[in-house]
C-alpha cells in the first residue's frame, strides 16, 4: 500500500510520480499545496520534520527526499543497475542534481513561473542563472559521449536530472545551445509509461 | 588501489578520510588546494567536470560527490544497514545533508573561517544562518529519541551529518542550545578509528 504526499507543479514530486507510473505501482495521491503552506502544518511536520514534499508512505513507513524515494522504489528493478560502481555513479549524479543543479534551476522556475515574482528576486536570479548554466554545461558535456547518464541505460539518475531540466525554460533558461540535452529529452520521453509533469497518470 | 583527491579543511573530503580510516583502507592522498583553484584546472576537470573535491579513484575508476563515495565504500560493510528501507533512510539523511544542511552550515564556515571574509558576506550570512539553524533543529529533534540517525547504529548517515555539524561554530553557529547534538558528537567521536578533521590518519 503506497501513499504519495505530492504537489503537482513540483519537479521533485514529479520524479516519484513518473517512476511509480513506470513501475506500474498503484498509489493514493495526497495533495499538499506548498503555496498554502500545507507542508508546514503540525500534522505534516510529523510526517517530514523538514517540511518538504514529496513524502512516500509504504506499509506505514515514511520516506522523504525525492532521490532517496527513487532509490527505494528502483532497488531490484531495471531502473537501477546492479553493479556497485554503477550504483555509486547513479548516486553521484543524484547528489549533483540536489547540490549543483536543483537549487539553481528549480528555484528560478519557482520564482518566475510559480510565484510570478521575477522582479522581487532579480539580484538573486543572476547568481542562480550563472550556477544553473554551469550545471547544464556539465550535463551537455557528459551527453556528448553518453546516451544516458549511467551505464548507457535509462535509470533513476535520468529521472532525477530530467525533472527540472526539461522545464528549465520556465525559469528563463535558454536551452537553444544545448542540443545533446534536448536529444536526451526525447530519449527520456520515449520510455514506456512516460508521463508529463503536472500529470499523475 | 585507492587514491583520494582531497582538501584537508573540507568537511566533504573529511567524510571520506574518516570512513577510509575506519575501514582500514590504505590510499594515496592527492592534495587539491581549492583556494588556489586547483579543482578548476583542465587536468582536474577531466577527473570531475563539476570541479569539486573529494574525488575517489579506485582501480582507475573515478567517483565524485562525497556521499556517493561514502555509499560506494560502505556497501557490504557495518557502516550501511542491509535492510532496503533503512538503506533508503540513510540516503534520506544524506540528501537532507547536501540540500538543507551543508549549503547553510558549511558555507558560513567557508566564508568566516577559511576565506576570513565575514564582512563581505554579511547579508547572505543572515539567510544562511536562519536555514542552518532550521536544519540543526531537525537533527536535534530526531536525536531526542535516537542515538544515531538510522537503525540505532553508527552509519554513513552519521558521518555525512557529523562532518560539518561538529565545526558549525567555525561559521559562527552557537550550538549551546543543542544538547542532543552535542551528546551525539561524543558517540561519533568514541567510534573505533575515529580521526579528527584536518587529519589524514
Amino acid at each position: 500500500m503506497y501513499k504519495l504526499y505530492d504537489f503537482l507543479p513540483s519537479g521533485n514530486c514529479y520524479k516519484v510520480r513518473l517512476l511509480l507510473n513506470q513501475l506500474a505501482i498503484e498509489y493514493t495521491r495526497i495533495n499538499i499545496d506548498i503555496l498554502n503552506k500545507e507542508s508546514r502544518t503540525p500534522e505534516f511536520l510529523k510526517i517530514n520534520p523538514n517540511g518538504r514534499t514529496p513524502v512516500l508512505c509504504h506499509d506505514d513507513k515514511y520516506l522523504a527526499e525525492s532521490n532517496a524515494i527513487l532509490w527505494y522504489l528502483a532497488t531490484h528493478t531495471r531502473f537501477l543497475p546492479k553493479d556497485q560502481y554503477e550504483q555509486a555513479q547513479v548516486l553521484q549524479w543524484m547528489f549533483f542534481e540536489q547540490y549543483s543543479h536543483e537549487p539553481n534551476i528549480a528555484t528560478p522556475r519557482y520564482w518566475v513561473s510559480i510565484l510570478k515574482a521575477e522582479n522581487e528576486y532579480k539580484e538573486q536570479l543572476k547568481d542562480k542563472m550563472k550556477a544553473g548554466y554551469a550545471a547544464l554545461d556539465v550535463m551537455e558535456q557528459h551527453l556528448v559521449s553518453n546516451d544516458f547518464f549511467v551505464a548507457n541505460q535509462y535509470t533513476i539518475a535520468d529521472i532525477a536530472l530530467y525533472a527540472y531540466t526539461h522545464v528549465a525554460d520556465e525559469g528563463d533558461f535558454d536551452l537553444s545551445g544545448y542540443s545533446r540535452i534536448k536529444d536526451w529529452f526525447r530519449r527520456v520521453e520515449s520510455q514506456d509509461h512516460y508521463i508529463s509533469i503536472n500529470k499523475s497518470k
